[in-house]
């Protein structure tokens, strides 16, 4: 065992934060463990914006939630209503990653060196599909605006992190996953 | 800066291998910090095939070889020769992911996993999709049943592994990728 495998094991999804805002060197230390990341033939398809302003997150957060309410299905409107109510957990900072069309493997990648390195900042993190709803729905060209999406950008993943407001644990192992070819 | 950090800033994709079998532990260690990465509603598309076997290594490496020497644009080919005229660089161990089909991006995740354990135990490593040539050719069906593929599983991402032959640099970080929205 050493560091880097103890934050591996120990990280969890944090769906609840306190709402205090990590300090900037930190935000700064994590958005460079981002770039750090490797990508295919080194063509670093990324963009990171590193949204901590409180309104517009909110903002975006109100427009998820009003669009899963207004969803056919109701399952994921009623998750989020039993987790707090907020699409984004009261998360102080969204790492948003625009990413180009077909780079999900880089996406991915880059994802979990964010969610790593907050991690190891004692930040708790979750790497948050569900973020893209609101730029996805009739605010969306208003929020791609505000983000600064260029053109042949989109979203790729949203990783959000902040204060825990509680302890949670990792997931299970499944160690049956594995198998060895000797 | 703290341990993980610096794994992450110090890890550079490694493209010569010495060709010694890295103990046991070690390899155990990495695919147990595969499975405990986050997933998409924690669904682990994906299994872990650890391959050590030298012979199924070395007949794979030798068929893709065979097709980018076949194939009309000779570029991959080429760039391989000059690196040694080897695939998968001489590595001993290849981390073979297998993935359902849409999970590119929890591929992603569970690949830089890998890669930031094999780098904090001394290993050196890279993220390799090239691994996936010799599974779509004429053998393609032999390796498939060899590496155990089973039905509604594909290749995902193969991360391969070993004790580097020579240090590497990472990649310069690109921090005009970053931009804040405070």
């Amino acid at each position: 065992m050493n560091e880097t495998l103890n934050i591996i094991a120990q990280r969890y999804s944090c769906r609840a934060y306190d709402g205090r805002l990590p300090e900037k060197v930190k935000l700064e230390a994590i958005a460079k463990a981002a770039v750090q990341a490797p990508s295919a033939m080194n063509c670093q398809p990324w963009q990171i914006v590193v949204i901590t302003n409180k309104s517009f997150i909110e903002e975006m957060d109100a427009e998820g939630m009003r669009m899963l309410s207004e969803a056919e299905d109701k399952s994921s409107y009623e998750r989020f209503m039993n987790r707090g109510g907020k699409l984004y957990y009261n998360a102080p900072c969204m790492f948003l990653i625009l990413k180009k069309p077909g780079t999900d493997t880089d996406t991915g990648i880059i994802s979990e060196n964010i969610a790593l390195a907050a991690s190891s900042l004692g930040l708790g993190n979750v790497i948050c599909g569900m973020a893209a709803i609101p730029f996805n729905g009739a605010k969306g060209e208003l929020f791609r605006q505000k983000a600064g999406f260029s053109e042949d950008w989109e979203f790729g993943m949203s990783v959000l992190v902040g204060y825990s407001a509680k302890a949670g644990t990792p997931h299970e192992s499944d160690m049956s996953k594995i198998r060895f070819i000797d």
